[in-house]
């Protein structure tokens, strides 16, 4: 055994984070309730009737898969990890880790509430959105003005994209999430359509450094 | 430090995938309930008459654990994840993460539940092992498919193997499931019998390259 | 990126291990309810009464925690994980998963149950433990007769010590447990002794390879 | 496949030691409940009302992610892990895990509950931080008394920097909880300080060997 063994910073911060990812994508399907049937009625029915919670599900998990994606592309752009990313990683990850409650409660309300509480549920899940882009986006321009951490080969005009791509995926929940005020389904088609585009639209770095 | 720290895509995709396995199959024991009792009940008998959740338990663990082998497998053959393989292999990860809903609606409603309960909890099982074997078989033909992520000495011969097998696994739970519209205690029996079967039965790509 | 890259299976094995044993570990507090206390009554006392939750929570953490550090010392015999080990490895990990559910029947029932309650969840956690032991024994028994797996310097007469020590350890829960059913509160305290005697006495193959 | 793939004792307790941090550190959300509401109430309103279950899941998201910094930077110091020092991690391991349920309690009383409870509640949290700062105190102690598992070029004088300031933090917390007999709201103010600075302020060794 030698120092060699010794992992460092970057490598134990993405331990943690793929490990925050884990838990906070697998504890999704604690929202998906068992449904009460009494002996008279259709099972079929009951979990046909479930249809926001699988949603709902489909949703935040596709949401939490693309940021893993997107966490592991910025995080290759980096070489080692300082003070400043571990706290502004740390913002990331609580904000990952509180999904399954917005998630909670959108799958609870979009089937059964008033419309007023449709509105606030898909409000609550915008604001999550908006927090999940504005930390990522945090992250991207602690790397930009940090070029002491940088891999070589990741230019400023680079890294200058992938910070605006993710400033404009906030400003575009930022733009759902008032639309929901009036039209609550709009909005989650929005966030549901964001989810897929940022799937298929890889970040500048992605395209230039992973094989 | 140097960039030999910096983990490459497939290792980090691995401690995520890792991650998600090892969280749903634990999170599979919280479907297990605690009996309630009052003071003249036996509570042996209780825990006894909960042996529906220790059976879903048995088999959706193994299922887990099983397919976590052979993911484990699958990822033996590959060099390189480029973003095909990571987002199959979130589809596979989003069908890992649900399993714990549907043996929860199975462990409730094959000891409790009419004929016609049973016949759609049996029917949900099977419908997610079906996306299961779906989206496993997905992740092979992209293998397949992409030569170039492949590890030396993967033939097209020997993946093809695994395909067909993936793909003829994913028939018998169709067929499984099919039964269990009519005989759901059979269906059971066979999605027990069809994990046991794929823990003995190895694949071609294991057989070949796993010491 | 090279083939270096690629973990083998004995490490990957490891890292899934590793998740499951944190899991299972941390899902523990789940089970330390929220006390139900009005406006009136005492909020220490309520938390006070709790104290058979937190004997049950640091008996069954020490539990999880010690068979890790055997677990962790066990693999350091082994150079290459086979299918066997996969596997039996996969039972020890059914039973460390199962945990939380024996624990949470303990806290419950020592306190508040008859005696007869007391017996039963004394019991279901002693025969918890056997099973423990057993897969545990189990996998020392695989690695004892398969010495092409297991790494240089690691005689037989070292593993056969090993093999000795957890099939007597198992022994001794089942002493523990037979106790259980005519004095559940000794039981209960043999459970607590072992665990800690275990922490003590390092395996002969830890003596002789770690650090 | 050569023993360079055996993991080190080191290696795995990081791991094992990641894992349990971040379902640790994910389960919080679990204690924000999904607030029941009739239809004629608001939804936001109810939201807002929760308020003190999001103040608790930020104080302890944050206690749990700075102490896995300071948790990354400590074995840091130190090149192999000994029996003593995994078996002390597993002691702070176990108050990590055991934090869901103190900010779950915290939570509940703060908003809703008598000035008693709220000060029964305050006062299990201190307790818990209490403990979280002896158990890290004696890890530090542990690395200060073993120089023999110390990375070369960590001084007696660095760690003794370490042990005194991880003693100070103890005692700080100890002050708190103190001062929550009295002025509950206070000793939050105080918990959430205290945070804030251990992120702030990097402990010597950090500053020393972290670049």
């Amino acid at each position: 055994m030698s120092s060699v063994d010794s992992r460092p910073t970057k490598a134990r911060m993405e331990a943690f984070s793929d490990g925050v990812f884990a838990v906070a994508i697998t504890l999704l399907v604690l929202d998906i309730k068992l449904p009460e049937v009494d002996a008279h009625a259709s099972l079929w029915h009951a979990l046909g009737h479930n249809w926001s919670h699988y949603l709902a599900y489909a949703i935040s998990f596709l949401t939490i898969g693309v940021m893993w994606v997107n966490h592991h592309n910025m995080l290759h752009t980096v070489e080692f990890a300082d003070h400043g990313l571990l706290y502004s990683n740390l913002g990331l990850l609580a904000v990952i880790a509180f999904i399954p409650f917005p998630t909670s409660v959108l799958s609870e309300y979009v089937r059964d509430g008033s419309s007023e509480h449709l509105q606030a549920a898909v409000g609550l899940y915008g604001l999550t959105m908006i927090a999940l882009g504005t930390t990522f986006s945090l992250m991207w321009l602690h790397i930009y003005h940090h070029p002491e951490i940088r891999r070589r080969g990741t230019t400023n005009a680079l890294i200058r994209k992938d910070v605006l791509r993710s400033c404009g995926g906030t400003a575009c929940y930022a733009t759902g999430t008032l639309i929901g005020i009036f039209l609550p389904y709009l909005a989650l088609a929005i966030f549901a359509g964001l989810v897929v585009l940022f799937a298929v639209a890889r970040p500048a770095t992605a395209r230039a450094t992973v094989s």
